[in-house]
This record gives C-alpha cells, sequence and structure tokens, in this order.
C-alpha cells in the first residue's frame, strides 16, 4: 500500500496536472469507482495489507468471493499456522461458493504445509472463476496453485493489481526465497545529514507525525535492531508504542562485547523477546548470565566484530523473516557495507544542525567516486507531518 | 511562480485524495478555467514571472488591461530605468483604455523613480478599474499608489493573488527594504548530506535536470557566489548555459588572501563581471594586478577572514540585489552561521557515498541541542528529475 500512495505522490510532484489517483486502481482512495474485477481485488489487497506484522515469516493474503453482484465472503490471513485467506472466505460464503468468483492477492497454495492446500479448498467449493494479483514466489508454489485449479476447469485470471500485491509482500518475497530476513533501514536526519548534535543530542529531529509512522513500522516488522551504543545511550524499550494496542517486534541488539548491562530495559521488561548478537569470542559468564535473564544468544563471528552477514543467517534460521534496522551511524554503515539492507527510510527533518564531528546516518569509509555511491531505486517521497520521508531500495549491483 | 507549484505538490504529498491543482489558480495549469479576475491576473503573474533575472534590482511586474471581455492590453517591466508593466500595457490599448480594468502584480508606483510614476499614466489613461495582487513595499511608495487611484476615482481591487506576487518578488521585497542582497544557496548532496566523496569527487551528484534547473537559478538571481576553493579546483566559469541565451550572473569569489589566479577563466573570459571580496590586509600588489585585468575589488573585514556581513552590505550598495550562493561546505556554513542565507534549495541525488571526511554542505561548528538546529519555514518538496528539490527559508529567530 506504501508503494501506491507514493506513486501517486510522485507523478503528482514530477507533473501537477496529472490526476492524483486512478479511481479504478484502488477504490479506497477514489471517491468514485468503477465495478470490475480491480473493485474486489481492491478490497482483497487492503484485507491483505492491514494484516502486515501479523503474520510471522508468511505472506499477507486477502481474499473477497463474490457472486451474482454480491460479495459472500471476506477473508484474510491472519496468523501462521492459522487458516489461509481463501478458507476464512469460503467459510464465510458456505454453499452459496458454487458458481463464484474468488478474488485472491496470492496465488493459492497447492502444498500441505501448516494447513491444507487451498487449491482443494478452492475446488471443493466449486468456484467458478479465480482472479490471482501475483503468483507465489514460494519455490513449494511458484504456478503449481494456478495449474492445479485450471486443470479442475475453473477459470483463472493471474496479474491483476500485482504490483501492489508483491509490494505488500516485500519481505515475505525475499525470505521466501532467500532464507534471510528483509532488512528495512529507518532513519531521522537533518537536511545536512546528521542523526545528533556534536553533544549527541538527538531530541528531536523530526515531528510527532514521524514518530508515529515509526511505531506503526516497528508492528510491521517481526524485529528492531539497534547497536549496544544505542542500549547502552538511551536504555530503550524498543517496543510498538501506538493509538490502539501493537506487536512488538523481537528486540535484536549488535553486542560484539557483550557489553548489554543485565539491567537493561531490554533485559528485564519482558515486553519481548530479546536476542543479542554478539561473537564467538565474546565472555561466555556474561553470556551465561545474559542468557539466565531470558536473552537468547546468536554467535556469529570469530573475530573482533559480529559477522554480519553470518548473523543475517541465523536470524533467518531463526525465523525471522524482517527486520527494522534503527542502528547509529556506525551500525547502518557497517550494514549498508554489507549489503544487507533491503529497504531505506530517511525520515528528513528540514533543519540544519552543523558540527563536523556530529554523528551522520552512515558512518562508514565511504567510496572514492561520487559514480561509486550506492543509489536508491524506486524512490518514493512522501511527507510526513513537516517531515520529508524519502523511501528505495539500495542498488548494490555497481558494488 | 515556484511557490505555487510546489504548494499543489505540499498537498498532494500529504493528502493524496486533495485534487492536484484548483484550476481557478493559476490558469496555465488548469484544463478548464473560470473567466474572472484571476484569470487575467494569471496571465499578469506569468508575464511577471517569465522576466525574472532581467529586471536587476527592480521586481518583475506584469499587466494585463481589459475591456469589455477582451484583452487590449499586455505589458512586463523589462528592464531597470525602462518603461513599467502599465505603461507597457496601456501603450498597447491606447484610446480603447478608457472605461478598462487594468491588472497588475505590483501596486502602481506614485513616484518619479527613473520613470514617471505609473499612477498617473492610468490616471490619464481613464482606467475605470484596477486590481492589484500585491502593496509595493518600496518605502517611497506602500499604498501611496492606492490611495492616488482612489483619489482620482478609479476603484481598487487589492490582494488578488497576493502570496504570488509577494514570492515572486522575494529578492526585491528584502533589497528594496534592507539595501541588502536576497541570497539563495543552492547545494546538491547525497542523502548522507555529502557535496563530495571523501576523495573529493562531485561528478555527478545530481542529474541533468537539477543541473537544467540551476542555470535557470543562475539566470534569475544577479550575482553567483563561490569560495576560492571552488576556484582553484574546478576553474569554472560560473556561467548560465541553458538550451537558450542566458543572461550572465556577475561573478563573486570570496577569496580573503587573493589566491585568485590571474589566469583563472573568471578572469580572463569577460563573460561577466568579476567580483572578488577580500579583506583590507589582503596583498596590495595581487589586489592591483586583479584590478589591471578587470577584476572589481571589495575589501570587507580587517581580520583573517571576510567580514560577511559587511561584505553583503556593500555588495547591497553597489546594487547587487539577489545572490545564488553556490559554495562549497566552509563558506555555506559560515553564511549560514552569520544569518546571511535567505532561501535554501537543496537538490538531493537518492544516493549514499559514506565517508567520514567526505565534505558536507554546511561546515560549521554547528549547535549543541537538536531544538537550536536552524529550521526551514515554507518548506516546498518537488522532484527534479531522479533528485528531490527540497526548498524553504532558514529561521533565525531563535538565535
Amino acid at each position: 500500500m506504501f508503494e501506491l500512495i507514493i506513486r501517486y505522490a510522485i507523478e503528482a510532484v514530477s507533473s501537477p496536472i496529472t490526476p492524483l489517483a486512478n479511481a479504478a486502481d484502488w477504490g479506497v482512495f477514489a471517491f468514485m469507482e468503477v465495478l470490475n474485477d480491480s473493485y474486489y481485488m481492491g478490497l482483497a489487497l487492503e484485507l491483505a495489507a492491514k494484516a502486515a506484522g501479523q503474520t510471522g515469516i508468511n505472506p499477507v493474503v486477502g481474499c473477497v468471493v463474490v457472486k451474482e453482484g454480491r460479495i459472500i465472503g471476506v477473508g484474510t490471513h491472519l496468523k501462521r499456522g492459522t487458516g489461509h485467506a481463501e478458507v476464512h472466505a469460503l467459510q464465510m460464503a458456505g454453499d452459496e461458493a458454487e458458481g463464484a468468483t474468488v478474488y485472491v492477492t496470492l496465488e493459492p497454495c497447492s502444498h500441505f504445509g501448516k494447513t491444507p492446500p487451498c487449491c482443494e479448498r478452492i475446488i471443493a467449493a466449486k468456484a467458478a472463476r479465480v482472479v490471482v494479483a501475483a503468483t507465489d514466489p514460494n519455490p513449494q508454489v511458484a504456478g503449481r496453485g494456478l495449474e492445479r485449479l485450471r486443470e479442475s476447469g475453473i477459470e483463472v485470471t493471474v496479474g491483476l493489481l500485482e504490483e501492489k500485491s508483491r509490494s505488500m509482500n516485500e519481505k515475505f518475497n525475499k525470505y521466501i526465497t532467500t532464507k534471510l530476513p528483509f532488512v528495512t533501514l529507518k532513519t531521522a536526519s537533518t537536511l545536512d545529514g546528521k542523526i545528533a548534535s556534536r553533544t549527541g543530542d538527538s531530541r528531536w529531529i523530526t515531528g510527532a507525525a514521524a514518530r508515529e509512522q515509526v511505531h506503526t513500522l516497528r508492528h510491521q516488522h517481526e524485529a528492531i535492531m539497534v547497536g549496544i551504543a544505542t542500549v547502552l545511550a538511551d536504555d530503550p524499550m524498543l517496543t510498538t508504542r501506538a493509538e490502539v494496542p501493537a506487536i512488538h517486534p523481537v528486540r535484536i541488539i549488535v553486542d560484539s562485547k557483550l557489553r548489554l548491562p543485565l539491567d537493561a530495559r531490554v533485559v528485564t521488561d519482558r515486553s519481548a523477546r530479546t536476542l543479542v548478537l554478539t561473537t564467538e569470542g565474546a565472555d561466555q559468564a556474561k553470556g551465561a548470565a545474559l542468557e539466565a535473564a531470558g536473552v537468547e544468544l546468536v554467535r556469529a563471528g570469530a573475530g573482533e566484530h559480529v559477522d554480519l552477514k553470518e548473523a543475517m543467517r541465523k536470524l533467518g534460521e531463526a525465523e525471522i523473516g524482517s527486520i527494522l534496522l534503527e542502528g547509529g551511524g556506525k551500525l547502518n554503515g557497517a550494514m549498508l557495507e554489507a549489503g544487507l539492507i533491503d529497504k531505506i527510510m530517511i525520515y528528513m527533518a528540514t533543519k540544519i544542525i552543523g558540527g563536523l564531528q556530529a554523528p551522520g546516518t552512515f558512518t562508514f569509509d565511504g567510496f572514492e567516486k561520487m559514480a561509486q555511491a550506492i543509489e536508491l531505486e524506486r524512490v518514493a517521497v512522501e511527507m510526513a507531518g513537516e517531515d520529508i520521508c524519502i523511501a528505495g531500495y539500495p542498488a548494490y549491483s555497481q558494488h
């Protein structure tokens, strides 16, 4: 959904005469809609999008069942290990599903995972037609679901609003194909690229609107990651504070030397799991003490610093599918240099703080030539209150 | 005009359902217009805006004369010392002007300046009504023009599209009230606030679209200002290169120690005036040699560095009303610290270069607390090709 709103914004900014939204594209933003396949797929996408954060490493999927001009069932995947979107929607439709059209944002699964294959459920319900936004990149599905439906005589349409479905599952799409977590870097800086003043003061760079959005990002990621310096400086809780109850992410602290105090809030408050990334050589006694206090340790790398690539691999094995990186400049720089950041969201406050030694968003050696700079692709710009949010995907290909 | 387009952009970005443009506001961007006072004032504003850069320290002013449903005269102020917009438009209207409505973007002058007062010309033409966008901040006018028109029985409407007129004359408005040049800082940086790599490479940070816009900014300012380091590093021409012939700004080099080589292009090419800001103590012989080569020297400050405040005062005395500052980090930082920058335009490339020692947009000591940061007011965001242009006005009040 993010992607979409942003595409409008970019078009609007580039060309003031472009109409803001194509009404047929996305029902909820249009003041006049057109009744067609997109009308129903728009609802299925909205159902999927709003469940972001609660499906773990599973994708978000929405489903709408329609017959003779009426919606007869709606569903969304709520939680890993529970019914898929199609199952919920067909359950609601009951016997009426015979001859109906099923709109689903992701290809129905064809394999036995934690639940039985949705294809069989759709066939059993005797649906006449299935409209799919995107195929499932899961190597266990990847087109087999569509095949199975077609074999059974169901009419299948695929690719409607496909980009929207893909972008709302960008975390899942990476994880299911690489077993590595999708990492979103969120940072807030001044116009001169500083994340604090020369004395270290950072309250506040951005306004309330940006900070509220960041808590929503925490809700929508499985884990949040910071460096030990942040914990030592601020003793943060790293929980999700929203106007409504929200999901707290797993807290990941990068702490090569196990300096994490046993009385830090992330250790004592038990509001969410806390996972410490450290090195093989880090103090065994301190490690045992932290584990005794409920902290999970992941040792990655025999060197002085955590081997971040190895750490991401181990986090993937531990079924952490997405991470919101809220590091300081050093951790951000190291993650970027290692090519481990998938998406960057910079909240830029329209102010200038100055200070040669004031910390920047990315502290790393950098490149010799401007042509070597890491460019963002698919850039999107939105206002967040008085701040500017710039989002994009780093292109590492040239490095 | 800049202001206006940007306002649309900001609204669009903040709220995707806001219609992009209010058709009545600004004819040229609307696909359907409404015939009313704004319809004609829109043309007068466009006439004024396009003359930006060619009126020197004078304001830009446009005028449209209308009678019985037809435009009968149009005019714009073209050059200081030549006819005002009203004079041109009334000249075109001839005898038909009797009973007409005169739309003018700035209050007609009531005093004898380099040309006779426009009020008298309008009265002599027997116009029935005058619609004015903004009053003239010039202390010699400041409402007296409107008074004079009303006294003579002409109906006067004031304040239509006022903000648009004021913003296109922001340079004039400052100069006429303070006798100091209006300084626009233009800079191009990466997302991490760097204006070059750690090795000094800066080709290119931004794309072609941004660079084209910068040449238009040069055309629209009376002078361009850089530090001596830029001249020594790049030997730039500092001229305006556009698709069509353009006005070259006066070149101002800040050079405290008179290190400017006699064979620098800004000295030898004679494409525009070159003015060197230096200190009172800087080498007299070198100064004489530069003057002999056609360079104008302005000495400001007895210390080691140019006293920038004093320099701005002297430039104002020399009738330089607007300056485009394209400095490196040091000059930008010093100008900002001195509160001498009126407007900031940052072209931000969506890339990350890194490098602790890579130069930043503003090199100065900076502030201790984030709350002390210099905030931009009236912020505007537009895309310039693939780059993001962020513009605003630094608020120095809290400092």
